[in-house]
């Protein structure tokens, strides 16, 4: 079941060679232990603990959130059955900490990154029971501290284990950060896959966020108003003021079939939503950079890895 | 969910005075502290990581065996449903590290405990699919060895955070190993009290394993022939002999009703299964004790604690 879950097998056993995942963060990892110049091999355990916590993440997410599909396969515990799938899970997260147990700094943040992951998971589900719009909103700063927990804790243990198993714990704690925000871009790019990107590149149902009431940034973005008055008065008599309206009275019926969901989709964009979050995510992206920039000038590599995560939306 | 998964609250959030669990396990690592001359306070960071431990163990575990009850009262999953509950498990476990991740020699030991948490709990759930008697049958040394995972790993890392923590590292080898096998001890007893335990003290349901197909102890050591040929010969022709072959013929059949489950616990008695495994957990706790003893010859109040889990069956 590990090896299904980590794309190396089929249900069946058979070994697959494509597949599995994109490997983001233990080369992140990796490539933080060269940068301070150590060989890329010195970050392993960190780079196969982050790996393992990342499959053990998605192993229990596609649990919690009755998510079919996974990396264009069912999700674990639709081959398998919910029971055994989250113990599946379990032993990702057993083998990740038995990792880096040894390495109290490396543990340190490793288990950082676990608080913020459950805290963030946490609060994402606790946001599709709240209103679109009114008294209860979801602000677009209650998402970017969702986000930072959901994605960018285990980010930021990547990179903050990559330096200190490399040999540079005083970089740690600004690497943790770098990886944070990092974490904040990744998601909201992760949002606009949801809702525009190609099914067949990304492996999921299209639309699956907005069918289920998540709160992804772009519709976040797109529902709130502007901020000083007078521009308020402004856009709400603009196509985008017109498009947020209609979006929030598509969004409060609730369930929604295919064509409300296009519908809404396109809404989104018409009201700003869409470039709103392309903003947004590459206002993180530029502050991990300026980190990275600073900590590790020489770091090419992790700084093109970085910017390839916002290409992936266009 | 984390305060009503640890008997502190209500469903509706209402504090409870009463219920919770034994905490036998914090216990252990504060008596183990003070046995090496430190304050039970020392231990604390490791008490409070195994408790959680526990917590998170039981609500995982009550999601995968579809238990319905724990403590007299609805499983986490009942009360708010699967997702929900799952994540509170994680949450949970991310806290037990968090105590512990900044010392990495009592960190190795809970590391150590996840990971035969999860290879016990596996093997347990595997058992359930494999036969009673017959090619594939599950051996008592088998049972060991998946109880001393899934029970004894947690003592075991309690007894050792204990010891580490109070300023004995030498002795964290032993005390791992004293825990293990007043794990194996402390199954055995739970699945006596599985099978004749009063309900109402139990607060789950009588015969619940026996049900399920669980291997549980008593019913293997009944149905386990006797070792030398000669005296399976006698066997066979005495009551005990007669109640081993009825109970498998009855077990053959699978899914059995009330009175079936009833008729079942008196042959495992007849046919030896329930002093068998009564000897067995007093033979592992004495293993224990020894340790114990030679390690910590003035820990009485940590003898008592342990000679007490036997105490539990009658």
């Amino acid at each position: 079941m590990a090896a299904y879950a980590l794309g190396w097998s089929d249900a069946d056993g058979t070994p697959q060679e494509a597949g599995g995942g994109k490997n983001l963060r233990p080369a992140i990892a990796m490539l933080c232990a060269e940068a301070v110049g150590s060989p890329a091999e010195s970050a392993l355990p960190g780079a196969v603990a982050v790996e393992l916590v990342h499959a053990f993440s998605l192993v229990h997410d596609d649990i919690i959130d009755h998510d079919e599909r996974r990396r264009h396969r069912e999700a674990l515990w639709k081959a398998y059955g919910v029971g055994p799938a989250l113990l599946a899970g379990d032993s990702l997260l057993a083998l990740a900490i038995d990792q880096v147990a040894g390495d109290s700094v490396a543990m340190r943040y490793l288990s950082r990154a676990l608080v913020e992951l459950v805290r963030g998971q946490t609060e994402d589900m606790a946001f599709e029971n709240r209103p679109w719009t009114g008294p209860g909103e979801v602000s677009a700063q209650e998402y970017v501290e969702m986000a930072a927990g959901k994605t960018g804790g285990l980010l930021g243990a990547a990179a903050a284990a990559g330096v200190v198993l490399g040999g540079a714990p005083g970089l740690a704690e600004r690497m943790w950060t770098m990886g944070r925000e990092l974490g904040v871009a990744f998601q909201i790019i992760d949002d606009l896959l949801s809702m525009w990107g190609d099914p067949a590149v990304t492996g999921k149902p299209i639309h699956n966020d907005l069918r289920r009431g998540k709160k992804t940034f772009p519709v976040i973005a797109a529902l709130a108003p502007p901020a000083p008055p007078a521009a308020a008065l402004l856009a709400a008599a603009r196509p985008a003021g017109r498009a947020a309206r209609e979006l929030s009275a598509l969004l409060a019926v609730g369930v929604l079939d295919d064509d409300a969901v296009r519908r809404a989709a396109r809404l989104v964009t018409e009201a700003g939503g869409r470039a709103a979050a392309l903003d947004q995510a590459r206002l993180h992206l530029a502050t991990a950079m300026e980190i990275a920039d600073e900590c590790l000038p020489a770091a090419t590599e992790l700084r093109d890895l970085c910017l390839s995560l916002i290409d992936r939306s266009h």
